[in-house]
């Protein structure tokens, strides 16, 4: 089954790019890999929230946020590569989770962006990760991923 | 001398593969590379330590931990690529240190990583790095590290 | 336009290399990519600020931190390649930046990194960016600057 199907059975459009905040683009080819920019929880132009997961921002709504910036990701690979059915494999995904010092449930919050990788890749969503306690975020999001992707030539 | 040689020279027998604690695997291997998983102080199921560096951990303690987390991504490469021998170079090892916002003593501990690795691997083992203080890490653990690792086809 | 000449346009004179503050090297090459080490704002020799952004250090201050962490990781990469104009691509860069928690501005600080790469190596400096805020980074440094970049066999 191709991710394009998965994404259709899920009732997922890939959202459109987000552009980048500063001087850099959302995701930049080499070889055969793609590396994305760190991607914020924008959904249609909008931070689904602001603050310190821990504090103002409950586990949820942090989840919430991570899936959102894994289909920013996505759509950031998509956009370098043309089609979403070219990737290969989603190698690693780092999860920057804003956190209260206190809060240390950072892997359940960045599951939400593994598991709507699941979900759409199947087997090619199985990644490596890497989720830490970051101080701040830009914009003050509660939640920021970025990957690296494997693609087919 | 072989890194499988070093390992039993220095009395390492490297651990279990920790089970990653949520949706995703311990490594990933893409062409000649593999890519680990955060890799968190973790012996025989145990948490090293907890806390913050420079408050409720010291120096020497967080060092361990990051010994404990640069054998668990070593295990961690092994469990996809199967013999240790087949490392041909650590590439870059990435170290978050759960750090109190006064202590910047992070290259210090980071090295508990870095000098296992050199000693395993000899200058297959020398590594870029970065060594940076978070907020606060998984299970409120010091210090995490992530390896990438170029591997002999 | 070459990236070397492009340097002495600029009136830039890449820094000697920065001596790793620990058990590691400032680049690693594997293949066609070299990984940096990150970066601290050392400008011969001197940190050029301590402190957390958003508290003791200023915005401008932590973007030409920024800059200079840039010309440091160039530096790096030049140290193993031996040529700056072997440089094919800025493929990824991170930012780290010890942040006040109420401080929320990473990407206009880590524009003093995108932007100097942007100016000296033009296309093949537009690179996939994140910029995270952190705790504290070695040496209490405000910015912290790692690359990974594609070069010419």
């Amino acid at each position: 089954m191709t991710a394009s199907s998965r994404l259709a059975e899920l009732g997922i459009e890939l959202p459109e790019v987000v552009p980048p905040v500063a001087s850099y683009v959302p995701a930049v080819q080499s070889g055969s890999y793609v590396y994305t920019a760190g991607q914020l929880p924008m959904v249609n132009g909008e931070m689904l929230a602001v603050g310190k997961v821990g504090s103002s921002v409950n586990e949820e709504q942090a989840r919430e946020c991570a899936r959102a910036c894994a289909l920013n990701a996505v759509a950031a690979v998509v956009s370098v590569i043309g089609d979403v059915d070219r990737i290969r494999r989603i190698v690693k995904v780092v999860g920057f989770v804003a956190s209260d010092p206190t809060f240390a449930g950072q892997p359940a919050v960045v599951n939400g962006a593994s598991d709507i990788l699941g979900e759409i890749f199947g087997d090619a969503g199985i990644h490596a990760r890497s989720a830490v306690g970051v101080a701040v975020l830009p914009k003050d999001a509660p939640v920021e991923v970025e990957m690296i992707v494997e693609v087919a030539p």
